[in-house]
């Protein structure tokens, strides 16, 4: 019996997408060093944790000798940090696929490039630029920062064209440092997501389309899968391989989609594990974080059909009362090891059933027990 | 928006068990904080671990300080170790109930004391009392250390009365350390477990009962639930209940019986979370190891209720290959991150399916992959 050496996956950020990816790569023998800025990042509770800023290349370097390969966490980890470690290490998703998810214009007109019509947009850079795109695109729209958005951060949407200023006056000044776009307000019927994942040498796999409901631009609630999609199911997936195989993309994604007049369009892309695909953990046969462990290290991909049906409710701010989640039955609580702040993402909870009756009853006790009916009413609904 | 402390977990012993439990621990938000005299044990890839003695007073000390309370990864952490804890922090299992289990004499006392029949056994002391206990007792029986066995450790089969010698030449000089036990041994028709977890405030629940095969004294495979149990369901979770409120039990136990004659007969108990519940972890609505979380800190415990049926395949001294098992559909893989050692526990894998016949599938299929048909055939022939 010799002697073995176990796989170490590096992670650049330490937050809840690197909290349960370790949880999932140590059952399967991969132990978990992650770089984080703050010395309390939340992974670290789970993982060995180096407290280091991106662009410390001394840090970077002891970092890079000790893993095997490098992830993310987080996307917006500087351009100049991942082609540095790439050099060094085997980086996946790669610096290439990354910068493209990191930017709202590349990644729309990928998108367009694949043949995933995308809501109108244009690029701007002055005050004038805004005025011509929102006389073509009109109002509504949404001004966004094109790079380091998230949670609907780096976002003003306009009624009409009579809120141009305010929106110059709100996101003017970051024109320069990270390019701004303008997008026609869509009207969906639907928020869905496809996550897919795809393996070092090309195997490619989607788990069921999940269907999700935001607040102030933050998700709220996830169901999954998403019910009566027809034939969108096969579609999405059809257009996340396409998207990952021009990316030569290696890991999990996420592609979130409007639903307008029954079709897709794409709204972005997110190059890591992602807050809609948390339900696999409990809800589908191997989760999106064992997968992206999976492929990152280059082992074979799991199975990604869901059990039953699932919904995940998202903690935002602060957690409620754990009870009523941890006394239903197949609830499922998550607590991220955050301390409360506004606006953070400070755990979530699924509950699975094996059938549509059963979710809404189960849902709709946890909410009422929560005193949060409003946060399941628009996935009752759906569920009919 | 007021600051929080997160609960922490203090385990003795920083095996498998352990590892799993923090695991377990972190989404509830828990943290763990393990001691083991190893720096190199497996939780403390998962957890923080403090390098130290079980009687290092130091040590411990410092470890009382910082966890809300303390359980066990090994039930054999000295009496002494678990008495100075439990005046300083909440100790669960309590030590009153530790020390039963310790014990295969007050432990087969107690059992009968619970109307649970035992094999025959006597208490051996001297040469002249298992002279005088095989005479008794007859052959074949089996002679064991009343303390400190585990996996089929510090046990000697005699298949005649012509065996006694080279009994006591084996384990003779283990009688007034940790003192002797004989007992006639069973030529049972399965051996069952029932998992069992019990709550602070009384609340009680069992898994479904486990079967569960050994070679040379360690668990092989387990199957749950124990297809075609009956009656005798309700009998174990009566028995298991009897016993956790005699001992005034918390967290999780497993009670192994042999079944003969269609009837229960008591082996032992183990004052932990055990072997032959790791299929909980896919296979239950809520896993041993977090419900044993739950218990200890005073939450509320999960639905045990089974998802399906489940198989587990324990690998002792290195892992196979990993592909066979990461391929199937619904087969989880679990490494330690142990180092091999001949007949050391290194991980398992849990496969689930749907129905029996679903199950002889998968589980011939990965066996047959690995070139393991004889670890799975007697569930096999078992499953019908
Ligand atoms: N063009 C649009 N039309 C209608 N709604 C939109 C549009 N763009 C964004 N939204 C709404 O705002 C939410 C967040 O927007 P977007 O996905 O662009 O932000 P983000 O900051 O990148 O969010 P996340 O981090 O959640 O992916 C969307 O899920 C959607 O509900
Ligand atoms: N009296 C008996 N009759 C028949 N078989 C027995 C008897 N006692 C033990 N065995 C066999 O040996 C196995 C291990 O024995 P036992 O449970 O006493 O050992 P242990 O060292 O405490 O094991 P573990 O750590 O797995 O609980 C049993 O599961 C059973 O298969």
């Amino acid at each position: 019996m010799t002697s073995r050496r176990q796989p170490v996956l590096g992670i650049l950020g330490g937050g809840q997408l690197a909290r349960m990816l370790a949880l999932a790569a140590a059952p399967l023998g991969v132990k978990t060093l992650v770089v984080d800025s703050a010395a309390d990042a939340c992974a670290g509770q789970v993982a060995t944790l180096i407290t280091a800023d991106w662009t410390d290349y001394g840090a970077l370097e002891a970092f890079a000798r000790e893993v095997d390969v490098v992830t993310f966490d987080f996307e917006n980890v500087p351009a100049e940090t991942a082609h540095w470690l790439a050099q060094r290490v085997a980086v996946f998703p790669a610096p290439r696929a990354l910068a493209v998810a990191q930017d709202r214009l590349a990644e729309k007109t990928l998108f367009r490039d694949c043949g995933l019509t995308t809501p109108d947009f244009m690029a701007i850079d002055t005050r004038a630029d805004l005025d011509r795109a929102l006389s073509t695109i009109g109002a509504p729209a949404i001004l966004k920062t094109r790079r380091l958005g998230y949670d609907g951060k780096g976002q003003f949407r306009l009624r009409s064209l009579a809120d141009a200023d305010a929106a110059w006056a709100a996101l003017g000044a970051q024109a320069s440092a990270h390019g701004l776009i303008l997008e026609a307000f869509v009207p969906f019927e639907r928020e869905l997501s496809v996550i897919a994942v795809r393996s070092r040498d090309g195997d490619f796999r989607t788990w069921p389309l999940t269907q999700n409901w935001h607040t102030d631009g933050v998700l709220s609630l996830s169901l999954a899968p998403a019910p009566d999609v027809g034939t969108l199911q096969e579609r999405a997936t059809q257009l996340a391989r396409t998207l990952a195989e021009r990316l030569e993309y290696v890991g999990v994604f996420a592609l979130e989609l409007f639903v307008k007049d029954g079709q897709l369009l794409g709204n972005e892309m997110a190059p890591r594990v992602h807050n809609s695909g948390h339900w696999t953990i409990e809800g589908a046969l191997t989760s999106q974080f064992e997968n992206h462990v999976r492929a990152v290290l280059g082992m074979p991909l799991g199975d990604t059909a869901a059990r039953g049906l699932s919904a995940m409710f998202n903690w935002i701010g602060e957690l409620p009362d754990a009870a009523p989640v941890l006394s239903a039955v197949d609830a499922h609580w998550h607590d991220y090891g955050k301390q409360p702040r506004l606006g953070r993402k400070v755990g979530h909870a699924t509950v699975c059933a094996g059938n549509a009756k059963q979710m809404v009853e189960r849902l709709g006790g946890i909410a009422h027990a929560l005193g949060r009916d409003q946060q399941v009413d628009p996935a009752v609904r759906e569920l009919g």
